[in-house]
């Protein structure tokens, strides 16, 4: 039914949970399983920096961190090396072009099923929702 | 992976291409199907109903064509009788509790990615994404 997968994780928060439900899909679709992660880049405002500037780049810092994480998830439920994705940007947008250039036909993302302010100011979730060209699962995450 | 998924179709299009996904999706994993479409009620403004009563009531011919549609449909792709639910309110509502009444793990619905405006008011495929306690399936729906 799905040939290829596109897992979205934030890898700060239930990413386990995701990659075990997204290599189970891939399993049960004998479908190909990518995986991308994207950070949102650190915005400073100079007009209301007063800080000298810091001798480690904390931007950096925190994408090693992260490449390393995405390496260990990736290792641990068998995605390849070339298909784990570690993209500075949008989520939204990154994902679905990822998706795009991937040629997949299903997103899986997580779902904190928020509500109010967060629903129309759009989580993640929401967002691939609307802009995705293929299926998007999104995979509940009880807190 | 999921036991039992609640197909939610909008009888009027589209309801054709989900069945088969879900039908597929239910074989795979070797779920029980459950299909509901929700009917939101024609609403007369009386203050502004110069119209004389109908000696017809067209919501109870409109409820028989759809309970018709969703009976031949459910035939078609071996849905149970008793797993076809037709119901009157906010779909959204409906579909969450209903999706709470069976228990069910997984909700499949057809979103048109719906931008701008209908963004903001909420597409059914959003609005279950948000309101549902399990994981949904959004399938895409191109024009």
């Amino acid at each position: 039914m799905y040939q290829k997968i596109l897992l979205a994780v934030d890898l700060s928060s239930h990413a386990e949970l995701l990659c075990q439900k997204a290599a189970e899909m891939a399993e049960l679709h004998q479908a190909s399983l990518s995986v991308i992660s994207v950070v949102e880049p650190i915005v400073s405002d100079s007009a209301f920096d007063t800080m000298p500037p810091l001798p480690v780049d904390f931007d950096d810092l925190r994408l090693q961190s992260l490449r390393e994480r995405l390496q260990q998830l990736g290792a641990k439920y068998g995605i390849r090396a070339e298909q784990r994705f570690l993209e500075i940007g949008v989520p939204k947008r990154e994902i679905c072009r990822k998706a795009s250039d991937l040629v997949s036909d299903l997103i899986i993302v997580g779902s904190h099923g928020r509500h109010g302010v967060e629903l129309l100011l759009g989580s993640t979730a929401n967002a691939v929702l609307h802009h995705a060209q293929c299926d998007v699962l999104a995979v509940r995450i009880h807190k």
